[in-house]
């Protein structure tokens, strides 16, 4: 058995089942090394932001790490913005990045660069293997702090030759990390603040967002009636009947403020106290309006389903509440396709047990509500920023899940960073539909155009926000692919489209002409 | 004048030109500046490793910088790969990056990112403004940095506050740092090495692989009968009639070394001493074979052309030596497409004047034999070995030379990476013809495999070689974006269509079913 075998032995033995792959050169010993371990998938990416976004959403929806391979610095780079993405997700993630051999190092050959300088960004946790003898050791390492709560990112450097080299056998699994409990001073804190009722809002995040997170943020909100807010961009959320209504964190900061004005006291369960996306000239960094107290009942790197839990009890909550279990969706829309109208009709059509993965930026908005009570479905938000998530995460989501329908909800300035996702797709033939928002603009680079007082933007400043001369044609784009689908001009022939892609099996695209 | 406006009219006013961007809202007043500034030409990107290699591209062929806008720790992150190729291609690149207002960046936002530490390892020159009123003079600073020969990537990061906050006047060009001259002992040294007639080499890189250093070379050439050897991966090479033809150095490490054998002495000039791309086992890092001497003419950081020319003078080369001005060019190529008649075809057909983009693969290596005496062209390589540079870098040639005909000769599994370039070709009109070589696998990958002595890969390891299941139908994906282009199955068809699109303006493509 050689290093690279012992590495994937380690992983597969510890449960990790996919590898999102771009290998080169340098990882040739684990591409054959994953022929021999049995019960581990490699799915390739034909580009490495499809690889580590896959990654992501992989996470999101099994909560468990899976593999990137990704050869040397250039080719991790390529995967780092959505690396960025899952570190924000608190996506546990192991990456493996081949690099030349220990003793070829020091030539500085033409693919050499430092690894550990790029990888520090995004990464909670990085080692350079020195021995094929102790790749093992390091791969169960690496795995268990990837799932350390709350998930991270660590990256493990392969030297090619402690690939090649001989080893001893695969390593046995390495304890994770235990959560940080949360102290009973922060529930007794927050249990004061729900005094205030309605003047009391719960802002959440993370696990608190979850199945059972949500069902305990119910009992608590019936008891007290605070107001349950979800943070602007959550990892994942749990949606639909037989889940709370939560309202979302305004994007822009004056809106984000007025939101939170009426609250006396924000209290974060797995959420951080809230702060602008960007700064503007003359408005704050943080989104908590003046005078208000935050009282932090679990941040990151807190169990904050064990606090809600105590919470519950210190309050006296009710043990269980009854949500209305039956769906209600809005009617079909009809007209123009805008914003409002392609939200309702993702609502309107949206299965039982879906998964939505929004990137539709200025095009996404109206969903959230209309979706409120629609059925039970999962909804993954763009949580670090970095364009380009939305068509790997749903190919991850999909590859987690194979039985639920994935939704891509797309917008098209960043859909076209990583739309080599839509090879992966068909490959593995993953049922992922993708609604392309196709409005030929970063929207929202005008928008923000507008705030930064550049109403009537020159020549120049209109071509970099304008994705038109020429229009992008997603269907092709998508079919040079493998992916079948529509292009559709209004509202009527989306509901019609999309009742039958939802209704299909496999890949498929339906474009959006706004 | 705000501090984007005097950063822009700074650059300007030192000549730079063109301004590779995609932005984000924070480098939005930067976005409003490029229309207070005449002479600053924006070219949008719809991903940036498109920005990057387009700046690296322009460089190679202008032999100045250009601008890159990217948006914080992330977009940047997308230009590292290609930055990494400029890099090693010794250009002059300034990256702008914007970043969260200085205020803001305590808040830790969503896209808040460690920028210094992706920039260090692809930067020569770092620096964050501190202040509008400084953002002048370091833009001054950063673009002489980055023309310092032997050229460099200079990275600025602009806080968003330090671009609306109030700056005064745009800053004077700062001086270019002055070359490095060679010594005498070096020139002599180099002098006697070529005594040796056919048993001394010169190993031409950089400024050597100029037309003005080629034709010092060939009179050096002339008066010792030294073997002249190209480094692998040029930045930039001038090749055909009335250039002396060179020799490759061999990318396989054993043939390389084979090539080298008869040479007692090995003389650099303009490049590194030889390594391997990559290390393999039992084989040395160093492609010099043993007991062979190297001199170090001009090394990287020398002017190599000073260099040549004190070394024509110390042998006493001949002030001129005259090498066949007229073209010859093989026949038409009929039959199966492959690499032999790929490269004869485009060997046969290249324009005068055209520059070649050479990111082909192992469906490229025939082209450079057939080509030495074709029409004289520039020819361009991938010089860092991160995949993804060719159609971005052609469409920067394009840019910088828009009465020259550039030619995308282009892998499918390298092309997959960044072919968002097409739509920036299709909007700025650039004169790039794609000849897209669709073997439908990395090849490469395939050899290597077999070279790692897995002869029959398994299943996992052949679809991770694979660019098949589904085949990518390049002329629709190219035509997606505005680029018109046909499929050819054999070298008829293949010369009939080159033929026919080398004589039409604008961008198009050919694929090429190997």
């Amino acid at each position: 058995m050689n290093g690279a075998e012992s590495l994937i032995r380690t992983a597969a033995a510890a449960g990790v089942e996919v590898c999102f792959a771009n290998p080169g050169t340098t990882e040739m010993p684990l591409v054959a090394a994953l022929d021999a371990a049995d019960g581990m998938r490699a799915v390739l990416g034909l580009f490495e932001g499809v690889c580590t976004g896959a990654a992501d959403g992989y996470a999101r929806m099994s909560g468990k790490p899976a593999l990137t391979l990704l050869h040397l610095g250039p080719g991790f780079a390529n995967g780092i913005a959505n690396l960025h993405n899952a570190r924000r997700a608190r996506s546990p993630v192991v990456n493996l990045i081949g690099d030349h051999a220990t003793w070829h190092a020091a030539a500085d050959a033409p693919l050499a660069s430092d690894i550990h300088s790029l990888a520090r960004p995004v990464s909670g946790w990085i080692r350079s293997v020195q021995s094929a003898k102790t790749a093992a050791r390091d791969t169960a390492e690496a795995i268990a702090a990837a799932g350390a709560f709350p998930g991270q990112i660590a990256t493990l450097i392969v030297p090619s030759d402690c690939q090649w080299d001989p080893a001893d056998a695969p390593a046995r699994p390495a304890p994770l990390a235990g959560l940080a409990k949360v102290g009973d001073a922060a529930v007794k804190q927050a249990a004061e603040a729900l005094g205030a009722g309605p003047g009391a809002g719960l802002l959440l995040g993370a696990a608190a967002l979850s199945e059972r997170g949500l069902s305990v943020v119910a009992r608590i909100a019936a008891k007290t009636q605070c107001r349950l807010i979800c943070e602007t961009f959550p990892a994942r959320v749990e949606r639909g009947a037989g889940m709370p209504a939560l309202e979302r964190l305004p994007y822009f900061p004056e809106q984000a403020i007025e939101a939170l004005t009426p609250l006396q006291t924000i209290v974060l369960a797995g959420a951080r106290s809230p702060v602008a996306f960007f700064g503007y000239p003359k408005m704050p960094s943080s989104l908590v309006p003046e005078g208000r107290k935050v009282v932090a009942l679990a941040e990151h790197g807190n169990d904050a389903l064990a606090a809600l839990e105590a919470l519950a009890e210190a309050i006296g909550a009710p043990r269980a509440v009854s949500l209305p279990a039956k769906a209600t969706r809005p009617g079909r829309p009809s007209g123009k396709l805008n914003a409002a109208t392609v939200g309702a009709a993702l609502a309107a059509f949206i299965p039982e047990n879906a998964i939505v993965m929004d990137e539709a930026a200025t095009t996404g908005l109206p969903f959230f509500a209309a979706s409120s009570n629609a059925p039970r479905h999962s909804y993954l938000a763009l949580t670090g920023g970095a364009i380009g998530q939305g068509l790997p995460c749903a190919t991850g989501a999909a590859v987690a899940c194979p039985d639920r329908r994935v939704i891509a909800f797309q917008a098209d300035g960043s859909g076209m960073y990583t739309q080599q996702a839509f090879w992966t797709q068909a490959r593995e033939q993953l049922n992922v539909t993708t609604l392309l928002c196709n409005n030929h603009s970063y929207r929202i680079l005008q928008v923000e155009l507008a705030r930064a007082g550049v109403t009537e933007p020159g020549r120049k400043a209109k071509s970099l926000t304008e994705l038109s001369n020429p229009d992008i044609d997603w269907t092709r784009l998508a079919r040079s692919m493998g992916i079948p689908g529509v292009r559709v001009e209004e509202a009527e022939s989306l509901c019609k489209e999309l009742e039958r892609a939802l209704a299909t099996p496999g890949p498929s695209i339906i474009e959006l002409m706004l």
